[in-house]
């Protein structure tokens, strides 16, 4: 706060540099942590922190923040197990005020937050840091609604990286823009407006001579102010994100206004590292990458992930099949949709961070006689969990759910894991859910998926297929009928145990299995592997546990109320006696580790699994 | 459609006769049926149904369109067990193309169909209704961003019935709103601009100073359209919506316009019913009442709902607690919040219909250091799902969420059912559950609450609560521990089976034991009633298992992976050998007919439960 404007701008640099070796050897997100560097030393010189608040929304951009915020030295361990988050996380620093890693949140925190302090009397700043992307998001809208009409003293700091700067529009605008941004004509207006209001009689004619201004002004403004002028929000910039001392020059200013404020700064997403700079969408959130070159350093596997076998599919599917279209919520990269946006851009979405929309949306699309497929990570289809169960499922709607990323997640930590869409949604009616344990099985089953009648959900995670086959598909796809996903598929005979795994966290179970046999060679197991988890096939679970009477079930979801449970608990009910036991994710709020880590503390590795 | 426009007015009193005298007999949504009736004739004369498409939002103003598209004999049977529905039903009739139920969905389904209708070659009109309230929605501005930038044929009518008409802003205004909705100029509009852009040397210069001349007209109209016009929509509007000449005109000339376009209709919810035009709010949705006062003709009940309790209680206490707040969205009056609103206005936020807003904002409260409540119906809980997931109960802030309407909620029928709650939210990490089977046990909760460390859910039906006790809790409130409500209380002793009842349906358990008992007399059973679901007092259980060896858990909440199905596969991990069977909701889409129908034929009544 103290130093130069000059030092500062050296300062960025080497958080620029610092944040750029860090990312390459850990992972992480790139690209939008370099577009607000100087936003983040301009905040802290503004400001007055930890007694302010500010809330980062998504969080992805909080690497700076943490780096000045006493986690230089830490800050190698990012991403680590046990080591510092990607996100904001309150348990890490009294700097970060509010866990963040979905999308468009930290204004309706932010807003309860600023409720909070009036009720307590502490005058102290609030404001929320978002960007153009999650801004679009309909909860985003929600909080500035009821902001704009409230008195709070909120800042709400678009961090805009997409749209373009306009063309300043004449002098008279510059000029306007500078006077109200400068701190005393700030302060002399509101103390204006508040002396008038109370003159009554006086005080009316002159505050509608201040209103007509202001509409006079607002005229002159670029569109995108008046969105937000008529929410209630007073608007201010667009400013450069990445100049020091004018987003400073700025902050004090607006630190001073009452009311809900909003600051559109452009910032440039990967700012000063040149290949991020060219492909923001690449750099945006990466493994880890060769700094002199942006090449990945991942060696190239055989094995497709299931993202890419879901995109190449739809995409073959597509040529031939008119009706077939592809919605995501801003993740076409993520969900391996690229391919599908490349070769039928008129039947692809991206309805941008709107995933309520894009649900219903398909709805509409499968009532007008198309086949939606809507690609969505799982952590992120609890934004639409309602627009499912309502719209979709209730009206038993052909819409097919890709739901990426469903499992351990990894690096991203506890506010991603996709460990809640069994246990959200095996109880909904008409829903048919899959989760296919190869690359075949994924792709058998979107084949297949064109003619299923009623609502579809396929779950994979965040991995590569295996290319080893469970099953013998029917050579030409049309002869692929719901049976050929229905039906436990038998991978071992047994006497000791019926063990049933669904989707890939099979191969787990395979290696556990070939350890417990050389500990203990008497020991054998009838080993399903089930890609279809609603309906379930009991008939052949059951046949087995007759010889059995054990049964094991294991799944990469919440373990509480997930599948195994509903499964053990349906099959108690025919069969009593049974001894009954079921592994899936214990502890869902674990923090980040490789999937591998998290795996192995879940007890869902071999050994775990052996055990 | 042949009529004439005197013979359609006749009809409109027709038609507000007609829904008066049998919403007075049945029971339903009263105001917002009588505020449509001329724009749904209107709508019936300009379109072609059924090849055009209407969707209703939320539904609740569909009366004069079932009874205009041929279900007038059925309409006394609304919202009658096998009779017509309140909401849309596709079931029913050709002409509702999209159930809805619950709020501003209507857009994105609307937009898909028109995206659909397009790509098979169909020109048919896709047209969505919708409120001011449900605009407000987070999803409905979702759905207007990417309808905006469409260039489907969608017409989004928004019924205001609550924003005054602005005085017009003069002669110009009023003749350019002439000008834009009569045919000859808006076809003229449409081919020119299309010639224009096709000549472009010619063209460029010339759709600038149109594009300039529509900036200009635009400062001109009333704010409200602003929004609309920035985000890619025509807006047109206001009109009245009780002028049916008016109406047609504007209709007609809007179907010839290409690309997404707002009519902005007002309406007076309770057009033509005096009472109903006074009090809007007490005639949105109503019990059976006496036409020719409006007073209701329910019998005064001794014992309150439980949400009048949730609300008196929330207001006594935050006489003394000046932390405690309470948000709704939309609800206040379903939701028992009226006294609350009345007493403290300054800590309580109706924030619209914005449930993933209403939730974060409440974590931002409880962030600030206040005590938040949320109150809000079970299936509209579904709508902040992952609000309730990543920033309430991952953050293990103290926001209590008081869940209403939790159960089964009678003549709403299947969209609006409280089934869900529990299956989704038991696997939810920090959360405590609970679930009040007496007055006493709610307003008791709701007093320990205030020093409940994390999340807490309280649901209970739509419903008069018991005013017998089951329970002696302390004389001080202050006295009161989560112990309280954490142990299971033992109503019955027996030897023959133990039996869970989760929350107020163990009044229907006891009534089931006394017929059993005259059935069987030497039947005897160990019933506790449950008033915590998570976490569960396994030890009690347990304990009285050992003796009886067999557990039967009753909940009303959807049985398929709900409270009992996880209590039962974590029984049985523990203790195998036991006959278990648990009873729940079956069909959680099942339609409409009265709680104890619905009771009875989900088995949930004494009679079900004996058997």
């Amino acid at each position: 706060r103290a130093l130069s404007l000059d030092a500062k701008k050296e300062l960025a640099e080497e958080l620029r540099d610092c944040i750029i070796e860090t990312v390459a050897r850990t992972g992480g997100h790139l690209a939008p942590n370099l577009g607000v560097i100087e936003l983040t030393i301009a905040l802290l010189s503004a400001g007055d922190f930890p007694r302010d608040s500010v809330i980062f929304d998504v969080g992805h951009q909080s690497y700076a923040w943490k780096i000045l915020t006493g986690r230089r030295d830490l800050f190698p361990t990012l991403r680590q197990e046990g080591g510092l988050s990607g996100f904001p996380k309150t348990s890490e620093s009294e700097f970060d005020v509010f866990n963040t890693g979905h999308s468009s949140t930290s204004i309706s925190a932010a807003l309860g937050l600023a409720r909070a302090k009036r009720a307590k009397g502490d005058h102290s700043w609030t404001i929320a840091l978002i960007g153009d992307g999650a801004l679009g998001a309909g909860m985003a809208f929600e909080a500035l609604s009821d902001a704009g009409q409230s008195h709070e003293n909120l800042l709400v700091i678009l961090n805009d990286n997409q749209m373009c700067i306009d063309q300043a529009v004449g002098g008279m605008a510059r000029h306007l823009e500078q006077l109200r941004t400068s701190t005393r004509y700030i302060h002399m207006k509101t103390v204006w407006e508040k002396r008038l209001e109370k003159l009554p009689l006086l005080g009316r004619p002159l505050l509608q001579m201040l209103a007509r201004q202001k509409r006079r002004w607002r005229s002159w403004k670029k569109e995108a102010g008046a969105i937000f002028e008529q929410l209630g929000f007073r608007y201010y910039g667009p400013v450069d994100g990445h100049e020091i001392g004018d987003l400073e020059r700025h902050l004090k200013a607006l630190r001073l206004i009452r009311g809900p404020v909003l600051l559109h700064a452009i910032t440039v997403k990967g700012k000063g590292y040149c290949y991020a700079e060219d492909e923001p969408e690449i750099f945006h959130g990466v493994s880890p990458f060769d700094t002199s070159n942006g090449q990945s350093n991942g060696k190239k596997e055989k094995e497709k992930t299931f993202s890419q076998i879901f995109g190449e599919t739809l995409t073959e599917m597509a040529q031939t099949d008119p009706d077939i279209t592809a919605i995501t919520a801003a993740m076409a990269q993520g969900t391996g949709l690229i391919p599908f946006q490349e070769a039928h851009p008129d039947r692809f979405f991206d309805v941008g961070i709107a995933e309520q929309h894009a649900v219903t949306m398909a709805a509409g699309l499968a009532l007008g006689g198309l086949r939606p497929y809507v690609a969505i990570y799982s952590t992120f289809l609890q934004r639409a969990a309602d627009q499912l169960i309502h719209d979709v499922c209730l009206q038993n709607l052909p819409v097919v759910l890709g739901v990426d990323r469903a499992g351990l997640v990894g690096a991203d930590g506890d506010t991603h894991q996709g460990a809640y869409d069994l246990s959200m949604f095996l109880s909904v009616p008409n829903l048919t859910i899959m989760a296919p344990a190869t690359a075949a099985d994924l792709r058998a089953m979107l084949l297949y998926s064109r003619k299923h009648e009623g609502p579809l959900m396929i779950r994979y995670p965040n991995d590569r297929a295996s290319n080893r086959e469970l099953y013998a598909y029917p050579d030409k796809a049309d002869e692929l009928a719901i049976t050929d996903f229905y039906q436990l598929r038998q991978l071992s005979e047994g006497r000791d145990m019926t063990i049933v795994a669904l989707g890939p966290v099979v191969w787990q179970v395979m290696e556990a299995l070939e350890i417990l046999k050389e500990e203990i060679p008497e020991f054998s197991a009838d080993l399903y592997s089930c890609v279809t988890a609603s309906p379930f096939d009991y008939e052949t679970m059951l046949d087995s546990i007759h010889r059995t009477r054990r049964l094991f079930i294991v799944e990469e979801a919440v373990e509480l109320g997930g599948f195994g449970a509903v499964t053990a608990s349906e099959t108690i009910r025919v069969d009593a006696g049974l001894l009954i036991d079921y592994a899936g994710v214990r502890q869902p709020d674990r923090g980040q580790a490789s999937r591998e880590e998290l795996r192995a503390s879940e007890g869902l590795d071999q050994e775990g699994l052996a055990g």
